[in-house]
């Protein structure tokens, strides 16, 4: 079959407009019609070409939400018309990852998920005739492992969460990274604990959702680190308790300013922009004794994270976490009934809605800082 | 009254054996008589003078056993005659730390100490005339609060744990620093599991006692690292189960091997040695997902460590250790019971025992590698 999808052809171009052929699901796959994408920084970071992961052609987006329009062979989870949240982590109950309980990140199919395919090797989709130079395939690429860029797309079932159906697609595909990623940090990765204080650095997108979390599990102080004050006010709609803006007590005074909000350090931080300057401040920000720092920012290629041992022997905790620490089966769906049930709020973090047309003004808005979250529909 | 103590009088220097003044105890405060004490790597950096925040003159030394010989105004946990291990990390049960249960890092005296001084201000410590060139004070300085290079010393009460009194002072003054740091680092800080798989770096005093620690809660694979392959023998004794030299597997392969004798990673690694590369191999040769590196090692004054942030992103986690994150007044007594008990090995860790005279040949086996642990007995 065919299906309309803004296909990356080559790093650093804009989306070109496609319809492209899809192959339907073979056993174990789930044919979805994507309703609504997300335009994310991660999709952003691999077009730009500084992803040296990336490959091309491909169908990126990874950030959806959609119906279940036809499944493969042995498919059992899963039924035509169900509604699903794609899962670039994906839960296949099954992996040492998975069965070891402490941690969501399966490792069942991550082998061909980095290399663009699905599980059997091969990619679903393809254009008529090879339009790479010097390449004779017709074959493009999938993109960690949903490709939500695309009207219809096709995932192994392990990597679907089932989601309620009164849902807005145009909402919860949020969910699919940002919302989970950063609400999911606090509450599974750093078990935020009522009382705490709480430094989140960079109010953007996953800093919001960070606040909303903190504030969801009953943090005392939650303070928010960033150079634009324009993002003060929506942080405090979310939560945040306390600004500090670098540029007003002084860059190098950004640690000393949380200490002092904090009685001696915050006993939770979380760095949300990738800026391994900003992750080293953030872990030094937390208190003494017992202080965890949790990076969720991607950092550029090649960067790395420095600090005096002594930080650590003297009780911080230095870690990361990828999609929240969320297993994806499994603590999705929960997280589309807290938005259901009025405990999170999404609406207002989704700034921008467009037609698969005007992808590339998404992207636009998110590099000129003019959007939080720009969602397309199809 | 006087005592006989190891005096540093300015660093780089051998000890010096004198008899000085001690004064009695003030208020809170409790005259010990040291019966033994251990030279540990710690007083050696001090005394080399690269430790940034060593005082000089001072009496060094922290990890003893002794005897109460009178107790000053207010006393009420400590009586004449009891015996017990100085703490330079002490337990007030009232400070903020103390209360919040997540850390010993007690901050009760913390400023005083630092200054070597008592928490008045003052040294106990003093010599007839000021031996110091420039200098018009007789006072000699306390050291990490404790002072165990002389015969008698004078300590806060919260800075002593009581011991049951059938136990050798010429052993369990150990348990003053190195083995409860390296024990309580596996129960207190990384709490390893039963099962686990556990990697330590440095089979040196604080790795031996990693490995019995890790043998005491019942990890499957204790793997050691270590260019020494002279400390096989001992780490084996003491429950080590693999040995991986990096000299003949390749010193940038230390990190495959570990990965390939745990399946993917360590649960638990430790870095005994104060080496900031090896604390990035510690940190890197855990498992993906749940992995977590203590450092333990006390790195040169101004070194950092560093890794990609990929490396927590994706589920690892690292922290740091002091004094085996034991609360010294409640772990202390209990890991001397253990060692009665029988659950862990000391004897074979002190090799040597010296008289005070002869405190600067342990220095020097220290140095050249011959001994584990040198005790000096009064």
């Amino acid at each position: 079959m065919k299906t309309r999808a803004a296909v990356a052809w080559e790093a650093g171009k804009p989306l070109s407009i496609e319809t492209i052929d899809i192959e339907g699901p073979k056993p174990g796959e789930v044919l979805v019609e994507v309703m609504a994408t997300g335009i994310c920084h991660t999709d952003a970071y691999t077009l730009s070409g500084a992803d040296p992961e990336g490959l091309f052609p491909a169908i990126l987006g990874h950030e959806g939400a959609g119906i279940v329009r036809e499944v493969g062979a042995g498919v059992t989870s899963l039924k035509v018309g169900d509604h699903v949240i794609p899962l670039y982590t994906p839960e296949c109950r099954q992996c040492k990852t998975c069965l070891s309980q402490r941690s969501n990140l399966c490792t069942a199919i991550r082998a061909t998920q980095g290399k663009g395919v699905m599980p059997d090797g091969t990619s679903r989709f393809r254009c008529d005739t090879p339009r790479v130079a010097g390449s004779t395939s017709n074959a493009i690429m999938h993109y960690m492992g949903c490709s939500t860029f695309a009207n219809f797309t096709v995932l192994p079932e392990i990597a679907l969460a089932k989601v309620r159906e009164d849902a807005p697609f145009d909402v919860i595909c949020y969910i699919g990274c940002g919302v989970t990623t950063g609400i999911g940090a606090v509450v599974n990765t750093a078990k935020v604990w009522p009382g705490a204080t709480v430094a989140v650095f960079g109010l953007g997108g996953i800093g919001l959702n960070v606040i909303q979390g903190a504030k969801l599990v009953g943090a005392d102080k939650i303070i928010g680190v960033d150079i634009n004050p324009g993002r003060e006010a929506m942080a405090r709609e979310f939560g945040m308790t306390h600004f500090v803006n670098p540029d007003s007590v002084g860059r190098d005074k950004v640690i000393q300013a949380i200490q002092d909000l904090t009685d001696g350090g915050a006993d939770f931080s979380f760095e949300c922009v990738g800026n391994t300057n900003l992750m080293r401040q953030a872990l030094e920000c937390t208190h003494r004794g017992w202080g965890t720092s949790i990076i969720i920012g991607v950092a550029a290629s090649g960067q790395e994270i420095s600090t005096r041992p002594f930080q650590l022997v003297t009780g911080r905790n230095w870690r990361g976490t990828a999609f929240g620490g969320a297993r994806g089966r499994t603590d999705v769906p929960r997280i589309v009934d807290w938005y259901m049930e009025g405990k999170i709020r999404i609406d207002p973090l989704i700034t921008h809605r467009l037609k698969l047309d005007e992808i590339n003004t998404g992207f636009d808005l998110m590099h000129k800082g003019e959007s939080i979250r720009s969602v397309v529909i199809y």
